[in-house]
C-alpha cells in the first residue's frame, strides 16, 4: 500500500464495511482428493452470500509465507507486513491493554521452573494458575533498576508483558528464552551499541527476579523474549478517514487493531454471541468494523478437522445478523490458513468473500477454498482487500482525468 | 513497467500490433445475477475472436483504484499511472493539438457568469456555442502580462485551453474554480515559492479577463483548474522500438497518444468508421496503432445502459475491417470500466483480449467480464499488456543466455 496516494484519494461517504475476520480459516483435506475444513462445512448463510459476491484468495505476505496472526492482520488491514514488522513484545503488552509508547522496549514474559544447576525443566512453570502468576507479577513489580521505568502485567496463566521505559533505548536483543529444557536460560545481548544499556538493565533485573523467586517454584525463574519497540502506523483515520472499530476477545488482536488507530470495543464475555452483541449495540457508531473469531484457528493448530468444521459452521448462523444491518460492503477472510492436518498455521492462500451492491458476481454458490480459487478476485495479496472495500463503500476518489 | 529494461529487450521485427480501446468497456448488470452491457450485446465477431484469443482482466492502477482516461491509456500503453501522473491542464492543451514543451504551465479554462456581486451563477456560461466562445477567446488573447507568453486556445463549448510561458515557473497552484455556485472564484494560490511568480501572473490574467468579459454575460468571466506542467516520457519509439500511430477523435486521447510519442492521424469526421477509413489508410506506414472509441463511455458515463450495448455492437461490426488487413496482434481493451448502473468510471478489472498466431487460446466463445475473468490471463496490471504485445509480434529478445 502506498500510504500517501490513499490517504489524497479516500472520501468520507455515509457507508459502513465489515470485516469477519475467521482466524486461519483456510484448510486442507485429510487426504488428497477429500474436502477441506471449509468445504465440509454445511454454511448456508455464507454460501448464499457467495452466489451474490467477488471471490478470491489472499495471501497475506506473498506465495509460499507463513505468518502469524500479528503480520497477517497488518495485511489485512493494508500495511505492508515485512516492512511493518511488529514484535512479539509489543503485541503482548497491547493485548493487555497496556498503553504502550515510543519509549518503550516490551517483551513476552514467561514464568518458568529451573532445577539446582540453574537448567530449564518447564519453560512454563506447569502453567501456573493466573491467580498465582498475579501475585509473582506483583513480586516483580518491587524491582527498580536505575534509570529505567519498568512496567510488569500478568497475561494469563504463566505469562505476563514486560515493559522497560527509557528515552532512546534500542531492543535489537536476544532472548533470554533458549526455547528449550535442560539448559540454563539465555543472558540478553545486544545486536548493536544503541541496545546495550537495554540488555544491562534487563540482565539485571532477570537476575533480581531469580533472587525474589528463589522460594517460589515451580514460578522460580522468568524468560523473556520478542523485545520489541512499539511502530508507529498511520491510522485508519489518517490513511482511510475510517472511523474504525475493533472486537475480539483475544489480546493480541485487539493490539492489533489498537496499531491501527481502531477503537477496540468492549466485549461483555468471550463467545461469538457476545461480539454480535457488541456488533449490533455500536453499529450506528462506527463505518468500519474488524470482528475477529479465534475458534477457527485454535482447532486448526490442535489438528481437531470436526472442531475446525462446527466452528465455520457456528460462525456461519451468525451471520444472517450481520447481514441485517446492511451493511454496504462485508468481508470474510481469514489472517492466515491453519489446515488442521498440519497442526499449524501454513502459507496455502486464504479465501475471501466480498459482498456489496456494486461487486461482479462470480457465479459461486459455495464459500470454499474450491470456489475461490476460481474467483474472479484472482489470487491477491492481503494488501489489496482495504482497497477492493474502500472502492466498493465509494470512499475512493477517481484518480486523474 | 522498467523502461530501462525495455529499451534493451525490444527489438524491430515487421510486424504490426492493432491496440483497440473501448473507453469505458467494462460493466456491470443491471441487477445481481443479470448480464453486463458487454455480456448482453450480440457481438459475433468479438465472440469469434475470442475463441481464437487469450482473455483476461486488467486493472489500470490497482486494486479498487478507479481511473480517468489519462492514467487509463498511460497504464495500457505501459507507463505506470501512478508515477506518471499527468495534470488535466496539460491535457485539454495537448487535445487542441497545442506543441506544449517544459517551460508551459497549462491549465483548462471555461467562461462562466458571475452576479453583480462577482457570485458564481453559472459555471459553463449556459455552455456557450463554440463559435461565441472564439471570439471571446480573441479578446481574451489581447491580454499581456509582462515576462510571461501567453496562450489561450478553444476547445469547444465554452471551455478553453490556458498556457502560461515562462522558464521556471512552477504550477503547484490551487484552482481559481470552487467548483461549486453561489461563491465568488478564487484567487489562485501557490503550494511553494516557486509558484509564488506563476499565481501573481495568472491572477492578474483573471482579473484583466473580468474587466474585458464585463459586458458580455452570460460569459463574463472565467474559471481556470488543473494547473499543471508538460511530463516528459520516454516515447514508443525509444522504449519499445515502435513506430506508432494514434486514431482518435477526441482531444485528449489524441494528447496522450502524443505525450507517449505516437504519431496523431487525421480523421476525416467523427465516426468509428471515419477511424477505420484512417486505420486502412495508413495501414502500411506505422506498426503500432492505437484506435479510440469513445461511445462506450459516454453511454456508461450518462446511464445509458442499452446505449452502450448498442455501442458495443456497432464496434463489433468493424471489426472484420482491421482483421482483412491481417495485423499479428490484436489487443481489444478498455481504458476503466464505466458501469451505465453507476453512471461514472469505475475500478472494476475491465474485459481484455489478445490475439496473436502465439497465443494460447482459452476455449471461450464469448468476450464478456465472465470469460475474461477466466481467462488464462488472469487479472493483470494494465501496464503489462504492452509487454505481452511486443512478445507476441516477437518484439522482445531472450533475456539471459
Amino acid at each position: 500500500m502506498c500510504d500517501s496516494f490513499f490517504r489524497n484519494q479516500t472520501v468520507p461517504a455515509q457507508t459502513k464495511i465489515a470485516m469477519l475476520i475467521l482466524d486461519g480459516l483456510g484448510g486442507l483435506p485429510l487426504e488428497t482428493g477429500g474436502k477441506t475444513e471449509l468445504e465440509t462445512a454445511h454454511t448456508p448463510n455464507l454460501d448464499a452470500l457467495a452466489a451474490r459476491s467477488t471471490l478470491g484468495l489472499t495471501q497475506p505476505a506473498g506465495p509460499g509465507i507463513t505468518v502469524g496472526s500479528g503480520p497477517g492482520h497488518l495485511a489485512l488491514f493494508g500495511y505492508d507486513p515485512i516492512e511493518n514488522e511488529i514484535g512479539r513484545g509489543v503485541l503482548e503488552a497491547l493485548g493487555v491493554d497496556f498503553e504502550i509508547g515510543a519509549d518503550d522496549v516490551a517483551a513476552r514474559g514467561n514464568f518458568c521452573t529451573i532445577d539446582d544447576q540453574g537448567l530449564l525443566i518447564d519453560r512454563r512453570a506447569g502453567r501456573l494458575p493466573t491467580e498465582e502468576s498475579i501475585k509473582l507479577v506483583n513480586l516483580l513489580r518491587t524491582i527498580q533498576i536505575d534509570g529505567v521505568d519498568l512496567f510488569i502485567e500478568p497475561v494469563k496463566e504463566h505469562r505476563f508483558a514486560f515493559i522497560l521505559r527509557a528515552r532512546d533505548f534500542g531492543a535489537d536483543l536476544t532472548d533470554s528464552d533458549p526455547l528449550s529444557t535442560g539448559v540454563a536460560p539465555l543472558r540478553v545481548k545486544a545486536h548493536n551499541a544503541g541496545s546495550e544499556k537495554t540488555a544491562a538493565a534487563i540482565n539485571e533485573f532477570i537476575d533480581r527476579a531469580r533472587l525474589l523467586l528463589a522460594e517460589h517454584s515451580p514460578a522460580n525463574m522468568i524468560l523473556l523474549r520478542g523485545f520489541a519497540k512499539f511502530p508507529t502506523l498511520p491510522t485508519f483515520r489518517e490513511i482511510y478517514h475510517l472511523n474504525a472499530a475493533a472486537i475480539a476477545v483475544n489480546g493480541m488482536y485487539r493490539g492489533v487493531a489498537r496499531l491501527a488507530g481502531m477503537k477496540v470495543l468492549p466485549v461483555d464475555g468471550t463467545t461469538l454471541a457476545d461480539e454480535f452483541d457488541t456488533l449490533e449495540k455500536y453499529w450506528q457508531s462506527y463505518d468500519f468494523f474488524y470482528l475477529h473469531y479465534k475458534k477457527t484457528d485454535t482447532c486448526g493448530e490442535s489438528g481437531d478437522f470436526s472442531g475446525k468444521v462446527k466452528a465455520i459452521e457456528e460462525f456461519d448462523t451468525f451471520l444472517p445478523r450481520l447481514l441485517s444491518l446492511r451493511p454496504d460492503v462485508v468481508i470474510v477472510g481469514g489472517d492466515h490458513s491453519s489446515p488442521a492436518v498440519l497442526r499449524s498455521h501454513s502459507w496455502h492462500p486464504v479465501p475471501l468473500l466480498l459482498f456489496a451492491a456494486t461487486c461482479r458476481p462470480d457465479g459461486s454458490t459455495e464459500f470454499c477454498e474450491r470456489a475461490c480459487a476460481r474467483g474472479s478476485l484472482g489470487v491477491i495479496p492481503a494488501t489489496q482487500v482495504m482497497p477492493l472495500a474502500l472502492a466498493h463503500a465509494g470512499r475512493l476518489s477517481k484518480y486523474g482525468a
